[in-house]
C-alpha cells in the first residue's frame, strides 16, 4: 500500500487565540489535502490545464463539474497542537475502504515528521446533474486500489 | 437528562461553492454552542458581565482565562446537507461521559426539527498556567450531572 | 437620516493569535450586517418565511436568487481591537450614495458604545442569470432614501 | 522600484455560495502574502529554522515574537471574481509609503496575468510588550527602500 504525502501550508488564520490551529481549521487542511489527491485539472480554464501531481486525481469536481464530493462522516484526533509554521505541514493520505459509491480517507497530520492528528472522512461521489450518488468507476478504481490499507487506528473512541 | 437547546446562526461565509454549509464550519457552530453551553460569562470586560444563558456555563475559559478547553477527537456525521437560512440552526447538546479531567459532548444539529447532522466532541480541561489537565471540580459536575444522557448513535461508523 | 443598528455575534474562530479578531473577520461580520438590512425573507424554505427584521431588506438575494450582491469595493479603518466577548457587537449602518446599479454603504462597529471600526462598501447588484448589473427600482430606492446621510470619515486615507 | 511576487494558493474554503472568493477570504489572500514578504524566519522552532524566501522578511513576528504587525487601514476593489482554480494567485506586492512605525502595503492580485484585485494596507509595528507602536529599524528601512513606490491606484474611490 502506498500513501500520498501532500504538503498543506498553514494560514495566520487559521489560528485562534489560543495560538493553535483551530479544531474546524484541521478539517479545512485536509479538504485541501484530499482536493490534491483526488480532483483532476481544472482543465476548463483559459490559459490550459493545470495538471494535478497525483495519479489518483481523477474526479472532475468543483463547483461546475459533474462530481461533488460531499462528506458524509468525518473523525478526528487532535493528538498535539500545531503552532504556527511556515513550514507546509504533510498531510499523509490513503484509502481504507473502495465503497459502490464511497470511499473513506484516512490521514496522518505530519510536522516535523511528528503525527499531530489523525482523522477518516467518508467521502459520497454524487451526480451534480441528478444530486444522487453515482458509482465508483472501474478507472477511478484501479488507480486508487493501490493506495487502499488498513484504517487509521483511532485511540480515543469509546 | 434535560439536553440544552442552543441556537446558533449561520453566516454565509460558512457556504462553500456547493452552496451548503462546509464540513469545516460545522465545527465551529459547534464550537459556538460548546461556548454557549460551558464558558462562564466575560466578566473582566469593562462595562460589566455579560451573563451566560445557562447554568452549566462555569468554566472561567477564553483567551486569558484559567481554563483552556481542548479537543482531544471529534466526531461528526452530516445526514443533510444545510443551505442558508436566516433562521437559527438548533444545536441540541447533552453530555455522555464526564471524566477526570474531560467531558464527552454531543450534539443533534437541528433546522425546522431536523436532525441534519450529530456529533460527538471530547473536551479536555487543561489549566492555562502549568498546561496540564485539570480535574473537573465537584461544582462543575454537580451542574453538569444533569445532562448526562446516552452518547448520539453514529449510524456510519465502520 | 436614520442609521440601523445591526446587532452581530462574534464567533471565537474570528479571533486569530493575537487575540483580537482578525482583519479579514471583519468583513464577515459586515457582511452578516448587510444581509440583515438587506436580504429579503427566505420565503421558498420550507416550514414558511422568516421574516426580515428590516424594512430595507429587499433583496431576493443569497446563493438561488435573482439579484446577487456583488462587493466592487471596501475600506475599512481598524481604530480598536476587539477581543472576545459573548456581547454581540452593534454595526451600524447606513447609506452613503444610491446609484444606478450599486450602493455604497456606511458602518461604526460599536462596542459598549465606542467605535472600534469604520468602513465603506460599494455594492454592485447584479442579475442572476445574465451576469450583469441591474438597476436599483424605485421601490427598493423609496425604502432605501431615509437611510441616506454622509459617508463616513476615514482619518487615515492618503 | 522591485514588486515582490509572491504565490498564494486558494483554497476551496476561500469560495462562498456563488462560487467565487469570498470578500473577506480575500483579505486572508493578501495576510499570507504580507507574511511572506515580512515576517522573518520561524527560527525559534526544533528541527531549525524555516527561511524566508525574501530579504524583506525582517520581521520577528506571530503569536510569541517582539513585534506585532496591526492593521490600522484596510483599501480593497475588486475587479474580477476569482474561481476556484489550483493555480496559485501571485499576489504582486510593493511599499508606498515607509513612515516612523508603520508601513503602507500595496498589492496586485494576478490570475494568469490579469489583475483581479488591488488593495493597500497600512501596518502599523507594535511592541508586543509594551502594547505601543516601535519604530522602522534602519535595518528595515533599508532592505524596504528598494520596494517603495507609487501607491496602487483606485479607481472607484469617491
Amino acid at each position: 500500500m502506498t500513501v500520498l504525502d501532500i504538503p498543506v501550508s498553514l494560514r495566520w488564520a487559521d489560528l485562534d487565540a489560543y495560538g493553535h490551529v483551530n479544531n474546524a481549521a484541521m478539517l479545512t487542511l485536509l479538504e485541501e489535502a484530499r482536493i490534491a489527491a483526488f480532483w483532476a485539472s481544472d482543465e476548463a480554464h483559459p490559459g490550459g490545464p493545470v495538471p494535478a501531481a497525483h495519479h489518483t486525481a481523477l474526479l472532475d469536481s468543483g463547483p461546475t463539474a459533474n462530481t461533488l464530493t460531499l462528506i458524509a462522516r468525518q473523525e478526528v484526533e487532535y493528538l498535539l497542537p500545531i503552532e504556527y509554521t511556515r513550514q507546509p505541514l504533510v498531510v499523509r493520505l490513503w484509502l481504507s475502504h473502495i465503497g459502490g459509491a464511497s470511499i473513506d480517507v484516512c490521514y496522518e497530520v505530519l510536522l516535523r515528521g511528528t503525527v499531530h492528528a489523525i482523522a477518516l472522512s467518508t467521502i459520497v461521489l454524487v451526480d451534480a446533474a441528478s444530486g444522487r450518488p453515482r458509482r465508483v468507476t472501474s478507472q477511478e478504481r484501479e488507480a486508487w486500489d493501490a493506495h487502499v490499507g488498513p484504517p487509521v487506528e483511532f485511540r480515543r473512541r469509546r
